[in-house]
Formats: structure tokens, sequence, C-alpha cells
């Protein structure tokens, strides 16, 4: 019998990371990826406590070597385990000023996050994917989702940075779901279109409404929701946003 | 207390619609239009017999007139009840010819069913789906999905009948989602990108293999998720195709 | 020899379709359509008083006889002529407001003139184009070019039945674009975006700058600039607007 | 009075690169970048003999350093001029093979070249330009264009790296197309959709019946076109193909 198939997801913080751990912690162990292990710590004894399974993993998702140890470790723990779902989650290069005074190294930010850690994670992820998708056992086609944002389709002044970074995200989604959608492999690019709701966030977001705001625990059911569906109905992309969002 | 809510579909036929009028059936009555009764009669029964309630009516969605009484014998049969649901599976205008042999009629017979049928269609269903948005023991949000194709956003050759009223139908749903958002209606469009898995269809997707054929199943079931989301995470617009689809 | 070929230009006002019709007239003998003859006696005149040739003819795009009848009458007065050029400047069905209060005629007003009338006047228009294309001394391929807006890609709140008609124009350029293509025609959209600088209009763009509004000379000069594009480098698609126009 | 403004065109090889620098040369001295001077130097030659200026400049897009050493040398070589255009038409990154052998290396060549080298140029070009828009005596708005491919639009499986970094450079361009328009300068996208006939290219290319290949002139000539534009006309992207290209 094959081990129990594992969820990755790689950019946990408070908002989305974690609910989407939540979520995908029902029905898999998790594994959750960030640079510190404040970002994991709370949230993986707090899943262990509620009688999930959950591993912090400290990782650079832009540093090859440091997914390359991250993801032997994962292998350590859960030795054999395929993945029956892979979240990528990180996004960086969020600049937001007149472009002659974007640094190279801000405007750097937003390549080694958002594109360099989507195609390293992704190559470290898909083998494991792969191995889901021929596990006749397995009881939803494994699933790649990406975080995107309305950055990635819509560039607006002052934004080149965030812009170009989830655009390419967002090609780097959309090919992938062409390569491997027919090895069954399901790849979906998700454009989180608004602010998120994130406990403990202390800025202009604090004091909108909460209807303004897209609850991370709505995003998690819609993750969920694509993890579901069956080889005969993939979604390859969808948009999120409140009811009152302008767009 | 309000009258238990209904769903509403427009375009019953074997495939999408009638997967859609059972999943949705779990949980609300269903009216089933179509233009022959030969199309709900045995859903209908079928639905009914398994301790579902459904309704058939025969209505075309390209006449005002015809709409308006159907909407009056819903007002009927229920009473005061909102609606939770309400799903515009209606499409005309497939013509796969060169553009110089299409006739004004074969061009008019898109924009009857996809577009006008859309428009009055929407118009009969909003007053039902804006009441549910302010009914407080509504389990959902109010749902108003329109069945769309890759002609939606894919104008190919010889095509023009087809993808003109499908744009269109999109340009449609997006106003809607914009306009009836804040007011509580969820609105989106599904991109259908494929061949569908018919039963009793008998042309060149019959032979197709299974897994190259969209389940009508699983397209109710995404409608579903669209339909069991929250305020606080819309989606509008979503795509669905099997894994081996080129796109 | 063949005779001089024309261009022909349907829906011509004050704005676009007069500087079109002005800078094609610097080539080509131009046919002036439009429903009213107070429309373009004045234009015709003037063209015909600076050298040019201009014949203007009243007809209706949404109505296929009416156009018909124009396009015999084309074949009249240049007879056995092909066209060099064919540009769509018609629309209708700008209303914005509440979609609960359109009215059936209202939104069929999109339908008959944004698209029947492309569909209508690309029928009589083609086999015209087609002949200028297999013209040993054509100068340039034919051009057919269709006006849009902004609504053609962007479906906005209480906008469904100008972005409909809108988007469904798109769809019917772009497909034409795909089948004509190969056979010589050079068919093309244009994305106007934004308010046009139209002599005499009196309401709110009156008073706007003028460098908000976007100059219909330099729209014509756009549209032949495409005209005179090689088959070895059509453009298909372009968007129009000042430069502080946002978007 | 000002000093002549000059044109500066990055990633000139024997195709697009010479054929608009060969365009722009007819009104302006043209700067033209590349790594190697073999790029440029029978180039710079052919336009000097037939009475234009070029000055060739050995640069690496990918390097600030070596960027801001090619800007210093240009504004030695004409002391306080501005620039009427920048064409930006350098790319990186075409790998087409499987994702999962996709190295790091590779995958970073698309950013390199098409996203950083585009970020650096623009922030080297863009007060030149900025400086044209300010010179009473510009004959048209300043102007940066990036040539861009299909691959900016539609990301296909085994392309995730030109894919990516195409959609970064489009945002890229859009973005600045917005922020830089109402400061008077032109940003233009150009999808070149389609094999060029590049003379001297010894592939597959080679033996494609002429038609099927984009004629570099005829780019260079749509360029122009955008240069020519009006503030109050910007066309801000366009697609180049061939009239019997598929899309």
């Amino acid at each position: 019998m094959a081990p129990r198939p594992i969820a990755i997801i790689a950019g946990v913080g408070p908002g989305t990371g974690a609910s989407v751990a939540r979520r995908f912690a029902k029905a898999y162990p998790v594994i959750l990826l960030a640079r510190g292990t404040d970002k994991f710590e709370k949230l993986a004894q707090e899943i262990n406590d509620a009688g999930g399974k959950a591993v912090g993993i400290s990782a650079d998702v832009s540093s090859a070597e440091s997914l390359t140890s991250a993801f032997k470790q994962i292998e350590k723990e859960f030795p054999g385990a395929s993945a029956a779902a892979a979240v990528f989650n990180a996004a960086g290069g969020f600049v937001r000023k007149p472009f002659l005074e974007v640094t190279e190294d801000e405007f750097r930010g937003g390549w080694e996050v958002s594109q360099k850690g989507a195609f390293l994670f992704s190559q470290q992820a898909l083998p494991l994917l792969l191995a889901h998708a021929k596990d006749p056992s397995a009881t939803h086609p494994p699933t790649l989702i990406f975080t995107g944002a309305t950055a990635g389709v819509k560039a607006n002044a002052r934004m080149a940075t965030f812009a170009s970074s989830n655009f390419a995200k967002r090609a780097i989604a959309i090919s992938l779901a062409k390569e491997f959608g027919p090895e069954g492999v399901h790849v979906a690019w998700a454009n989180i279109d608004g602010p998120i709701d994130i406990p403990g966030r202390d800025d202009y977001r604090k004091h909108l409404p909460a209807e303004q705001k897209i609850d991370p625990d709505d995003i998690a059911e819609a993750y969920w929701g694509l993890h579901a569906q069956s080889r005969r109905a993939f979604t390859n992309e969808i948009d999120i946003r409140t009811s009152v969002e302008k767009w």
C-alpha cells in the first residue's frame, strides 16, 4: 500500500497560507514551508493539537539549495509519500513607486520569489505530484495551485515590479497546466483580486470593513474545490474577490 | 418564515442542464425550462421520484412573452419564493461554415438564444435573486451562472456566429457580476472548454474516449461550488476542461 | 485594366467616419454610407470640391435589403470596381443604466447596428475586398476595419447592452481576420479607448480639454497605416487612446 | 537650439533590430546596442555610407554597469541630445523542452535579458525620452517600444521560460505606458506573432515560404508608424503577423 499522500504549502503566513494548511490538513499531512520558523511553529502546533499532522520546514523558495534540502527532509519524514497537493503561495516584489526610483534589488525581489521561486518549487513538487497521478488509491488528482494577484493580469502604473513577476507567475502556471494536465496533474492559477483579511495585519487594511476583505478561509475552500475536481473537469484559472470589489 | 427558495435552470437538455438540475435539486426545488416538454418530463419525474421536487415549464428564452408567462407560472407554483440560483444554460447559433455562406437567419440564431435569451432570462430571474439576497435565512448568496464556451473568449475562423454571441453572453455575465455583486448576487460565467459527454448524443463525440469529454456531472459540481461561495470570495469566471484538452 | 478601386465607409458622421473618409479619399473614390443624407452631403461636397471623389448613399446597416440596394448602387456608380478598403464605423446600443431598466428594444439596438450591421456589411463588402486581393495592380492589401470601443474588451456595470454588442463585434472581426487573412484580406479591430473630439458635439465632452479627447484625424491616420501594411505584417488589433487616458 | 535627438536600439541583430535601425536612421542618428561588435559594425557602416548616422556600442542589457557605461558613451557622442525613440529588441530564454529538464540557468536566461534587461534599459532611456517630451521642437512624441512575441500573451506547454519572461516584459511595457503616457512618452508593446524572415538564418525557418515569415522591414515600418502617432492617439499594443499565420 502506498504511504499516505501529503500536501505541501510554500509561503505559509498568517493569511492564505495558514488557511490553506488548515483546510488541506483535514485530509492530508501538511508540510509548511516558510523562511522563518516563527511563520509556521504555532500553526503546526495548532494543527497537530487538533488531530491533524503538520510539519514545518524552514525554506527559502528562491534558493535551489534550500528547497532541495527541504524536499530531502520531506522525503525523510514521509518516505515514499506522493503529493496530493502543492500550493505555491509565495510572492515578492510588492513595490508601488515611480519606476525611475525602483532599485535593481527591488525589481529583482519580484523575480526571486514569485518567478524563480515558482520555478524551483514546481520542479521539486512535480515529481511527487506525478507519482500521485499514478497512484490508483488517490482520492483526487494531484493539484498544483499558484496564488496570484490581479497584478498577474493587469499592469498598473508604478507597479512594473509586482506586475511583471505576477504576469510571469501566471505564465508558468498556464504552461505547466498544459504540459502536466495530460499526465494527470491539475495545475491552476488563482487571481486573488483584492485585500485579504489577514489576522494581525496592522496597516490600512486593518480598518476596512470585513465585507471588503477576502476571507482567507474562503480562498482555502476554493483551493480545496479545485483539488476535488475530477480529471474530466479541471479549472485552470479562477478569480476570487469580494462581492463589493470593483474590477 | 420565507417560502423555500428555488433554483431555475434554463436550457435543460440531457447534458449539462440535467446534471445541474439534479445537483441543485439536492438542496432546492428546481424549475426546468426548455422549449419542448420532452426535454424535461423524464428528468422531472426522475427528480421527483428520488424525493426531490422538480417542475418543468415550457419556455422559449428568446421570447419575452414566453418567459414572462413561465415566471408567472413559477410564482403560482412557488408563491413568494426567492431564487437561490438561476442557471442560463441555453446557447444558439452553432454554425461552422464559410462566413459568406452564413444566412442572416443563422446569424440571428446566436443572438436570439445566447444573447437576447440571456438578457430576458436575467431580467426575469434577477428580482427573485435579489429577494434571496435579502433573505436572512439564505444558506448561500444567490447565484446566477451562465454556461459559456471557449467561443466566448476565442473567435476562430468560420465561427463568427457562435463566437460573437458567446463573446456577448460573457460580456453580459461580467457586466451583471459588477452591477449586482454589491447587492449580494453572485454572477459567474463558465467557459466549458471542450466536448461534453452527453448521454445519447449520436455524433462524432459519441466515439471519443471518455477522458476527452467533460463529465456534465462535474460541471454541475463546479456550479454548486460557485453557489456555495461566500460573499467574501466570489469567483466570477471559471474555465472547465478535461485534463487532456489542448488550449 | 481594372477599374479604379474604391473605399467604402459605413457609419459616416462628423467624427471618425468623416476623418476616415477624407483620409482614404486621398487615394480612392470613397463611398459614404449613413442613414440620413444630412450625415454625408456636406462631406461628399467637401471631398469632391477638394479634387477627390465621394459618393454618399443612404443605407441602414441593420437592414439586409437596404445594404443590398446600397451595394447595387455602388456597382452602378463604379462598375467592376474592387474595394481597397471597407470601414465599419457604425455602433448602436449605447445605454448606460441599471440593467433591470433596460428595455428589450434598447438591448436590441446594440445587436441591430453593432452586430447584425457588422455581419451584413461584411457580407456585402468581402466579395469586393476579395476581388481586390486578386488584383495584381493593387497598391495595398484590401482592408476591412471595424471601429470598436473599450466596451469590446471590458464589460462595466450598467453597460451590458453596449458591452455585449461590442464584444460581439470584436469577435466578428477576429473570426474574419482568421478566415480571410489567408485569402489576402486584412481585417482589423480598433479599440478606440476614450472620448473622441467630434466637431459640433454638445455634451459633456465639449468642455473636456483637447488633450483628453482622441483626434478623429489621428484615428484615420492609424486606419490608413493599417491599410498600408503588407501581407507579411498585418496588425489585427490596435488600441488608440490619448496619452492621458486611464486604462 | 536643442541638439539633434537620437534613437536608441537595444538588441541589434540581422533581423528586426537592423531593420528598425535603418528605418529610424532616416530621421535620427541611431545608437546600436548589442553585446558583440560583430552585430552592429557592418550595419553602422551601411547606415553611415548611406548618409545616415549610426554609432554602435557594445552593451549587455542585463548588466546595469554595462548599460550605464553605454549611456555615458551616448552622452559623450551626442551631448545633451534627447531620445526621440528607444526600442528594446532583446529577448532571452528561448527554451522549448520538458519543464523538468530546464536548468535554473536556462530559466534565468529569460529573466536576465527580457525582464531585467527591459527594466535596466528603460531606466536609462526614460530620462532621455522625458527630455524629448519637453522639447518644443520635437517632431513626434518620444516613443519606447518593446519587441514582444506571442509568448507574451500565450503560455504554451514546454515554454514556461520564454513565456514567463515575455509575459513579464509585456507587463513592464503596459505599466510604463500608463505611468509615462501622461508625461508625454509613448510606450508600446508589439506582439510579433510568427517567424521573422531574418537574412542568413540557417534553421527550419530558412526553408519556409516567404509569405509565412514576417518581413522585418515591415515591423520597422509599423514601429515608425507608432512613433509618428500624436499624443491624442497612442497605440499601446499591436500585433503583427503574416496574413497566413494561424492564431
